[in-house]
């Protein structure tokens, strides 16, 4: 058995290979991996249909059993995506901050790949794939940790993927996968700052801290939004409604839903009730401080509970919004810099002067003036790919696309230049 | 007592005031500071002479004594970097990356300041007031762990520090120093990814190891250079011998001194001689591989000796050289990819060709073309104030200016815009 520590030097050999390739080997790669995945259909549902069996005599939730599943139309989805990663452009080798100093030096940035990523994810062996597509295109090895319910998925999943590796010429080392069931084996990844470069968990908020606890390695964290609109007193409140609406039920199991609606004082007299009206009838519930059930009075709704003590530090994930009315502008500041994770956080306003001060004070990984935070997201900002979302502040915030997943090097050209 | 964890709260808590501050109030802090550095001198000189008669008394090296000695000359010059800190521009606001999508949706990122950032390093006190200059700058709260031989040092310049940010009406705690010798204090600080971002260690190799080693928060590890130049046939050999010797020379105790040359056999006989003729006249001794000791045979030289085992995997950081034939552009590249620590490496040459593959190939923070490797400082390179010398991968690579201490938040305004 190949012993983690093995798999960071394979990894770190295979890194010099990938890093060097052209981007029309890797992208073949990309294509004939998608290529494999269609035409192994039957046989990587077979796989899969052992992990859902398993799943369910196990006693996991309906819910949980469908994350894991595979369909035709999901290995579709699959393969579509990988087209799409290799359709993006190529970030590395890409020059930028070009400049000729005083004493002739030729100076540049070169992007380059960053090294090797362990990535950590829980039952979706659609990250899998996924993973180590970006890992192919940008020129990264990647170490894959799946979670154990989807062993046999991800066993036949990763099969493709080094045949794909060896087909295009290509190291097979550069996408690895932990297979041993045993969870030390997670500890020695996240340990293994020697060969590893960066990790990159994808999960729940638990997975998250566990990470950002165990490892020496930077690890890239997101995952929690608790997501906040302030609908201030000058605020355009028929166009407001559909923004708000859209934050909250659009995806709400999602980070970038909206989980709590701050409203001016001055307007939450007639603003709140039309905002109970209107998606009490998607199905919200909502968890209302004492000044907004008050102006709940003359129209009172029995989707508006009384908020508890933890209700404005929860990440909902579900059709609950909590609801809180503030005095102003600082007061809402000052409540989003309390209980925000950082994620997605925004403003409705026709004041210009109120989106400003919104905007410098509001330290989030994205901040909104007149929109809905479902929009932190790859795709909807134009990355084309997701890796993930952070929202830890070094190296990438928020979105992270391709790019993110470089480094650079700086190339100094000169004419026999010395130092004085 | 204060402990870590207390001082991480406050740091927090000052980092949301500092990082609002405007770049005026920032920079009347270090002007402030400058002035009581000039203004205060003989009480700075008394505490330091302390801590130089304990350091005596202790038995350190001359060379270790004279580091974190002060004085008049060296006083002026901490304030002279201060001011020169201050008259940089501020980082923090820039707009980069602006782009309207095609929904009408307007995308910005904005640089904003990093957060917490503890900063660990050995004797050198003039390091408190850099370290604390540059994290006002950029409105980065900052946690200091100096050397226990400067501890009456940078207390008393740490009261100047306090002073200048009370005067300038911006919270003392932006800037805290751990003042308790116990090296469990280093550990704790290490461990607090809770309220710290980014941990800068500035010393030896071993402390960048250990903070690499102990530390769940990202760190900015530096500081080892084993650096090459490799000289191929076609080499101006004329013009590489000062290249070569400023390489070498200039400075030979930082870690982008030249430690490796690297010589085409097509040109060592002819070269070798006239390296050695025209280093050894400024002390330098070299370690030299049997095929260049043998292109010294009609020329010997009491300061070339055989090279050992270990005398390709050394940083010198002393008028040492090592000296080894290659049989070509491509062994020259083997040969960094095993002993280079990815810091400065370069290629003297007329080939365009010859510099393509070597730019294309070597995967260092700095990649030179006929240029000597002692170009890799932030001063050099256009950046003004030099924060680090990065050679790990994560967020910065190279030279870490202003910039590289901030992060950046994506701005998002739109029309009332929902997520279809």
């Amino acid at each position: 058995m190949v012993t983690i520590e093995e798999m960071g030097q394979r990894a770190r050999r295979a890194f010099g290979v990938l890093a060097a390739a052209p981007t029309e080997q890797k992208n073949a790669c990309l294509e004939g991996l998608a290529r494999s995945i269609e035409g192994e259909q039957a046989a990587l549902l077979a796989a899969n249909k052992l992990d859902v069996e398993a799943a369910k005599a196990a006693g996991l939730s309906p819910a949980m059993v469908d994350r894991l599943a595979l369909s035709d139309l999901r290995l579709a989805g699959i393969a579509a995506d990988l087209r799409g990663v290799a359709a993006l452009p190529d970030p590395v080798g890409e020059v930028f901050e070009q400049q000729t100093l005083p004493n002739g030096l030729r100076v540049r940035k070169q992007r380059v790949a960053l090294g090797v990523i362990a990535m950590i994810y829980e039952s979706r062996p659609n990250v899998t794939i996924d993973a180590a597509g970006l890992g192919i295109k940008t020129g990264n090895a990647v170490i894959l940790r799946g979670g154990s319910e989807t062993v046999r998925s991800n066993a036949a999943l990763v099969d493709l993927v080094h045949r794909a590796l060896a087909e295009s010429g290509l190291p097979e080392d550069a996408v690895q996968f932990v297979d041993d069931p045993d969870r030390a084996r997670v500890g020695e990844l996240l340990r293994l700052n020697q060969y590893v470069d960066m990790v990159i968990p994808r999960g729940g908020a638990g997975l998250h801290q566990f990470c950002r606890d165990t490892s020496n390695i930077p690890v890239m964290t997101g995952g929690i939004g608790i997501c906040h609109l302030y609908v201030d007193e000058t605020a355009d409140l028929r166009a407001a409604l559909p923004v708000i609406r859209n934050a909250k039920i659009q995806r709400p199991t999602v980070c970038n839903a909206l989980d709590t609606l701050l409203v001016d004082r001055k307007i939450a007299g007639a603003f709140i009730p039309q905002v109970v009206e209107l998606l009490a009838k998607d199905g919200v519930t909502f968890r209302a401080d004492p000044e907004a059930l008050s102006a709940l009075r003359g129209s009172p709704s029995p989707a508006a509970l009384p908020a508890g003590p933890q209700d404005f530090d929860t990440e909902w994930l579900s059709l609950v919004l909590g609801l809180k009315v503030v005095g102003g502008l600082e007061e809402a500041l000052g409540h989003i810099a309390a209980h925000s994770t950082a994620h997605s956080d925004g403003i409705l306003t026709r004041s210009d002067e109120n989106a400003r001060r919104f905007v410098a004070a509001v330290d989030s990984a994205a901040v909104y003036v007149n929109a809905s935070t479902r929009f932190t997201d790859g795709a909807q900002l134009g990355l084309g790919a997701e890796v993930a979302i952070s929202t830890q502040r070094v190296h990438a915030r928020g979105p992270m696309g391709l790019r993110e997943l470089t480094t650079y090097k700086w190339v100094i050209e000169g004419d026999y230049h010395v130092r004085p």
